[in-house]
């Protein structure tokens, strides 16, 4: 018998149908003897259609108002899905966050989780209750109701889980697991079977989308096996564990990131630290800059680059232009219409072979690369938009072969 | 300054422009310098759309989960209603059941408030806050959310004025207040400027929808005023207050109730407690009984007679039959197709009078009367049903004769 807590998102809840496909997930796992807690999203559109109606009624409303508005939407979920569970025979009762008692810090909107209070949720569980906490959601100090942003169903899983000391939290989507790249561009990819919290994050961060980051972090911290699968296939999905792994192929996957924009600022003048207030003035604004490269070459012209994503790129040269003084900097150059391509895997810096093995793969396929970084557990290339597919599936089928 | 309580029913809150309308009404007050609490009904057609959706994924939802569901209809009203306050420049916050500490006992859908936890409103009123509470709802010991059932908005109200020794509680609806008689029946009724809270109950347990009896009860015994007025035509409504009105006319009010079914029950034992078995029986199941009568002639043949509503009668029916021995009678009489017509006011007992000129209204308007009963404050008549309306403008028209 073991802890397992069951997360479901808004798509496979959006309705009865699904509802009760969801609910059969939950009490088939129940019947074979776990204690169970569920954390469901609201329905489909359904914050969507609350976003709307806020803004019909002011368009400037309050974080506080919206995040009480919004969290309804997960309280109905929750609601239905106890609903449903419990015309299975399996006895089942939802809670809010404050039932819960997630009790979060942070600014309106987005939140993030303190604790969890209270044993409310031990003692559902001692009665042999299914238990379905309503996502996205918990309440602060003032008993205010605060929502987790971004991501947020994903971390109230995971944070139930890790302060339940739940043997397993699994995150129930719409794609089969986490594959060594996206399958609509790369037919020939797979689904890996284990992947680390590390490379999960690197994967996240490059563009996957299949788990936000919060809830990978909160899983290696507390050593929560995240596993990811399919509400619909029912097949076993991918599983999230640890922080490096050692037994694994070196390479465990390749992301494409489209919208990349290339920053060039030369002419910098050579004192300690240029560097740093460019991009510390980038994260102050909340600019994510990536590939950062600062030319080492001595004398007076130094050279600052790095990408960022395509809806930043505007604000980012607005930024740079207003602080051309202070920064010390003669040009920019920006250059659109870059893609980023990604190998991510445990011990990639260690490992010369893979860097040997993408520009081979890259060369043979005829792409330019404009830049080049490397990380702990990353190798990324800029290239052409134009080249990007081509490229991701040139790097895929020379790591990931097709079996014979 | 005065802490006024102010309550908007689902249509006066049904969208973004009804919801400005309250928001305005609200904001009004509050800028002339008093405390205002507000409690906002679930939008429209909300509960019935839940309510859908829970039947759809299961038809025999538990109380406790459909009471969960519900809640979150009134939640966002008094979100949206905030945004909209907070949009006339009149700071406010919305606040839950749970938030406003609207402690209940009893069973889920039939909540009682039991007491006004905590002192948010009193710490938010002091901030200088405008108050906005999701009517219908609060929690219970076990911190589960539940509903108050019917009227159950009006009730929080009610609840929220007493514990707050408020000033005054405005009840916002879709009439102008509470009338002489229907008008959609009789054209020359007028609008009560105030009426006892005693007169008010019997109005509405004779079928006046204006108010629930719950709040005025709680109005009763906590001495706070209640206004009844309309959201849209902003004029004076009917103030409810005290027990019995002294200085009032002694009619205040007539009232049709259409569906009415006679039951005669005859050759009944003449055992002391025959009649009190019968109506207590009924009681017991939950079927009310009005009229009631007992012939007082001595021998084996005594007769009961009431009335009962028209979906009440046929379970009413199949009672008394079942229970025949028991009950010892021989016959049932069943006659449907009646309706009540009730007069109201603080002194009919105590009025000869009234009597008389009921009848003499009724017999100039040849109208036949089949059953008579007398209350503390009501006068009620059983005619046909086709002779109801005629009925009601007669005894209307002698009580309340047009101004010359």
């Amino acid at each position: 018998m073991a802890l397992i807590v069951q997360k479901f998102g808004g798509s496979s809840v959006a309705d009865a149908e699904k509802l009760r496909r969801a609910a059969e997930i939950l009490a088939e796992t129940y019947k074979k003897g776990n204690d169970v807690v569920a954390v469901l999203s609201a329905q489909g559109k359904t914050t969507d259609r609350l976003l709307a109606q806020a803004a019909e009624v002011a368009p400037d409303a309050s974080p506080r108002e919206l995040d009480a508005l919004l969290a309804t939407g997960e309280q109905a979920s929750a609601a239905l899905g106890a609903m449903a569970v419990a015309r299975l025979g399996v006895p089942a009762v939802s809670l809010t966050g404050w039932q819960a008692g997630l009790r979060t810090v942070g600014a309106h909107g987005a939140a993030r989780v303190l604790r969890l209070e209270g044993d409310r949720i031990a003692r559902e569980l001692k009665k042999k209750n299914l238990v379905i906490v309503a996502g996205f959601q918990g309440f602060d100090v003032r008993d205010d109701v605060t929502t987790l942003g971004r991501g947020g169903s994903d971390t109230t899983a995971a944070a139930l889980a890790a302060a339940l000391h739940a043997d397993l939290c699994q995150i129930y989507t719409d794609v089969d697991g986490v594959f060594t790249a996206d399958p609509r561009v790369v037919p020939s990819a797979r689904k890996l079977r284990e992947i680390s919290c590390d490379e999960m994050l690197e994967l996240a961060s490059l563009g996957a989308k299949v788990l936000h980051n919060r809830s990978v972090e909160l899983s290696r911290r507390f050593g929560v096996p995240l596993e990811v699968l399919s509400a619909f296939s029912r097949r076993p999905g991918t599983v999230v564990r640890g922080g490096a792994a050692l037994e694994q192929p070196a390479v465990s996957g390749a992301a494409l990131d489209r919208s990349a924009v290339r920053f060039v600022l030369s002419g910098l003048e050579d004192t300690p630290g240029a560097a740093w207030r460019i991009f510390s003035l980038l994260g102050r604004e909340g600019v994510a800059a990536d590939m950062l490269q600062a030319s080492m070459g001595g004398g007076k012209t130094r050279e600052v680059a790095f990408t960022v994503s395509e809806k930043d790129s505007r604000r980012c040269e607005a930024l740079l232009r207003e602080n051309r003084d202070a920064l010390r900097f003669e040009q920019i150059g920006v250059r659109a219409g870059l893609s980023k391509v990604s190998l991510v895997g445990a011990g990639l810096t260690g490992n010369p072979a893979v860097a040997a093995q993408l520009f081979s793969a890259l060369f043979e396929a005829g792409v330019a690369v404009h830049m080049v970084s490397t990380g702990e557990t990353r190798v990324s290339v800029l290239v052409d938009e134009a080249d990007a597919e081509r490229a991701l599936r040139a790097v895929h089928a020379k790591f990931f072969p097709r079996p014979e």
